[in-house]
């Protein structure tokens, strides 16, 4: 099992009924070491203050969500805020900017076209990223989300994109999304030296919703600790965000019991 | 675009309101050449009935749907079953057997054992659709049914399963189902010679449900007509069945309203 101390709090797990500066202190109250904020948190409580609390609170920034969608709006509007974005993950010493690609554009059939544009996105920032020391961890999202989401699916194709744009950008590899994969355990393999973080919860059997109907680790059909060992075994030893969306069962419920359980759970699914 | 001589209905697109005899009615007054039963369609009607209304109203039966399920129940009641199956398909002189290999067994997290499994039970039956002039098609099913429908996720697993268990297996692909695909165009191109069906509909942007919100050609985001020109382009000239699962939409129209669009439709997007 994995140690308590790799665990990190997605901000998005709780995001209903705590702000940033909550989860901060949250976090601090529990025992948790890590934090991965969202950047919608970020900017309503101030980048500089956040920074601030986050460092006095004695936590470390797993990552910060999120970069990307390319396919959104002009590429020069992507292009702009992604800049931005980097620069907040640097303020607040985030070991990586998540990168969510984007599906495909209003009105468009044409997936190759879409994942050119995110390649061109990504080419364009990547310089600012290197120099800011903000690795860019890009995420491939399960293959429902396609349409509007991410045109980045797999494993293996975050893998090759990877290759193509050389160093500064890696995966940021999230159970939910990979499981299923045939591939997944050959792919985290090829991986070694670009994991850039991991992400745990749960798929459940009876799947309500294609966005928000995540479970909590051990309620599900995901093997996490099989993977959380096959990306430990790939070399990766840093931060383990759980990361839930969950209309119908943890957003409702009280940010301190989810933080318990979570903690539990870690410890035991993980 | 494809002949319309190609066009076949799957019974699940109109099957809220027609049972089978009223599917294949439907059929030859619309003028559409193919149909593809359902098994609980062709047991309310009986399968020698069955046989012999399709053979009189002068339809081909594209496809039976469906065999598998090795994961559900112990395996040798679902070899037992999917005997039957066979031997329904060869009674209504279907082209193929389409098998939806089921999803993990409940309780458990083990996919490669869940996939051994169906390969065992295929292996099992293979012999007998082979004798009996049955193809099995296996279908790849969308990877947000891995949990509780199908291990089988991608086209080149299936692709792989087809070298393991050499002639009288071969592949369904549905659009809806490996669109999303960073490999589809590549494995479409391997799959010469093992395509036994090709099923269309469309993913809606806003998908709300994850079994039963398909959309009619040409209302969602597929390139329908690219993957039909790569299947084409790959050897197949067989049929192409429309397997539209819609409770918010289709199901609730009039049937031949659904068949007269159908038809347009597949003239314009496939």
């Amino acid at each position: 099992m994995a140690e308590l101390t790799r665990l990190s709090l997605n901000t998005a797990t709780v995001r209903e009924r705590w702000d940033l500066p909550a989860c901060i202190e949250g976090c601090a109250r529990h025992g948790i070491d890590w934090i991965g904020p969202w950047r919608d948190g970020l900017a309503a409580y101030g980048v500089e203050r956040a920074a601030r609390h986050i460092r006095d609170a004695g936590l470390k920034v797993s990552g910060l969500c999120r970069g990307g969608w390319w396919t959104a709006g002009t590429l020069a509007q992507a292009i702009e805020d992604n800049r931005r974005a980097i620069d907040e993950a640097a303020a607040i010493g985030a070991a990586c900017l998540v990168i969510v690609n984007g599906g495909l554009p209003d009105g468009s059939r044409d997936l190759a076209a879409a994942r050119a544009r995110c390649l061109q996105g990504l080419a364009a920032v990547l310089p600012q990223a290197r120099a800011a020391g903000v690795p860019l961890a890009l995420e491939p999202l399960h293959p429902m989300t396609c349409a509007d989401r991410s045109v980045l699916s797999t494993t293996a194709q975050a893998l090759d994109w990877c290759e193509t744009l050389g160093e500064g950008v890696g995966v940021a590899l999230d159970v939910y999304h990979v499981w299923w994969d045939p591939e997944v355990l050959t792919q985290i393999s090829r991986a070694r030296g670009r994991i850039l973080g991991f992400h745990v919860c749960d798929w459940l059997r009876e799947t309500r919703d294609l966005v928000t109907d995540r479970g909590m680790m051990g309620d599900g059909v995901v093997d996490i600790a099989g993977l959380r060992a096959a990306v430990d075994a790939a070399g990766y030893d840093g931060p383990i965000e759980v990361e839930i969306f969950s209309s119908r069962d943890w957003w409702a419920r009280d940010p301190d019991e989810v933080l318990s359980v979570m903690k539990r759970r870690f410890e035991r699914c993980v």
